[in-house]
């Protein structure tokens, strides 16, 4: 069975498991995570809530001046939806002290920018709340690079990044996730209008089968031309792998000694005390 | 010879080599860090001076009001003395545009988001200046996790990330570091009258001979308390390095597919194109 579908009552099962066992694990009992109004941040709101109680699961929703309504009222669904705590952070105070200080940015710095500044506040939240930040970057977004290095890939645990974004979908779906969160276009909504497979220049439907069969089935450019697939778009989508591995790995250290942080010296993250 | 001395000609050698080899191969010709007036930010200026070339390096100055003016003064000196560029942003409107929102903010939160807030703006300039973002967290710092995820932690490579706080010292004297800076106390600068020893509660010296026996020559607990060191600082410094190894550590994705990123999908950052 070589296509995307998964098995969603045993996969919400593990994921659900993965969310209590890491927690406990890291010594916390709470999370905190950005509610943005899209699938990948709704399907994780459900999960940690399901995982931990909704009591214990703060979602914070950081909308900019520019963000569209619709983002923040589909948060709020999926607030009521799961039962999850809320908390509102306009962020365009900070942002525009900065923007104004350099007039021409484009918007990919701009958006790159918002990005940060949304996980600065997660994180501060992480502090403030004694909660472990979620991830909510999925298997597409983040093999495409897709995403903001330190800004939303930023996380201490990700439940769904081993989830392509039609896989999302899927889980979301099962697991009742308002239909308006499932069915919208999707969009990172950093400016207006945004749409993220008009960005990419593919659909993720496209884009998932393709990077199934790269990568977790490890087809050859060869054979996944044989089976139908035009060269460039194989060669387009391995190019974006390729040139996005440094947004999947930690600073590179100058190796001068006998033990080098993540060369000789490396462990789990929740290493036993 | 079981100590921290270094031959620095080699070491200079080796990490003005390195500089030179990552910056190159990652498509890059120029690098931005953070200059604080510190004595890492200034050993990693002069080390990528000679690497790329003074004009080839930026360093960006980012004070916040509380910053000592000292901080600015000592990272003018090394700009002089290594000629590389530099450009100062203030943080104060960004930072205090979050921090009115929450009055009852610690210290220990309020300089985690300065040192995020740093962070995006050596980011945003590296979009900017199309220049590689270099890291300045040294060895010692790194195992104790004195430093902020995210924030200072953050970089695509670190030239001194392998050196312990001793040894950076002794680098910047033969590199010819001004001696204001070598010879200050330690301090983040992230409130007035900082200092990192009486932070960590111990000196540089003292935690560097611990940490190159426990780390680097992989003596036990038992074999330190027979040298001659108490069991309570040899474990308290323990307890810091595994207490902060989720800061050395990316995001743990929750394992459902054949292949996971950071797990069965692994490859250098630098994969050839």
């Amino acid at each position: 069975m070589k296509n995307l579908d998964i098995n969603l009552e045993f996969t919400e099962k593990i994921l659900v498991g993965f969310i209590k066992e890491e927690v406990k694990k890291s010594g916390f009992n709470k999370v905190v995570l950005g509610l943005s109004g899209g699938i990948d941040s709704s399907l994780v709101a459900y999960l940690a809530a399901k995982a931990l109680g909704k009591e214990n699961v703060l979602g914070v929703m950081m909308p900019y001046k520019t963000s569209s309504k619709g983002s923040l009222d589909h948060a709020e669904l999926v607030a009521i939806g799961s039962g999850i705590r809320t908390e509102v952070v306009e962020i365009t105070d900070m942002l525009d002290a900065y923007f104004k200080k350099f007039p021409d940015m484009t918007d990919l710095r701009k958006g790159n920018k918002m990005a940060r500044e949304r996980m600065t506040i997660l994180y501060d939240f992480s502090a403030k709340e004694n909660a472990l930040v979620l991830g909510t970057s999925n298997k597409t977004e983040l093999l495409l690079g897709y995403g903001t290095q330190h800004g939303d890939m930023a996380s201490a645990i990700n439940p769904i990044g081993d989830l392509y974004k039609t896989q999302v979908w899927d889980l979301s779906r099962y697991m009742g996730v308002p239909k308006e969160v499932i069915e919208k276009k999707p969009s990172a909504d950093l400016w207006e209008g945004q749409s993220d497979e008009q960005d990419l220049g593919f659909t993720y439907a496209e884009a998932d089968k393709l990077l199934y069969l790269l990568i977790d089935e490890r087809y050859t450019i060869e054979e996944l031309k044989n089976i139908g697939y035009s060269e460039s778009f194989v060669k387009e989508i391995y190019r974006k792998i390729k040139m996005s591995q440094y947004k999947r790995k930690l600073p590179l250290i100058a190796k001068v000694s006998k033990r080098t942080i993540d060369k000789d010296f490396r462990y789990p993250r929740d290493w036993e005390i």
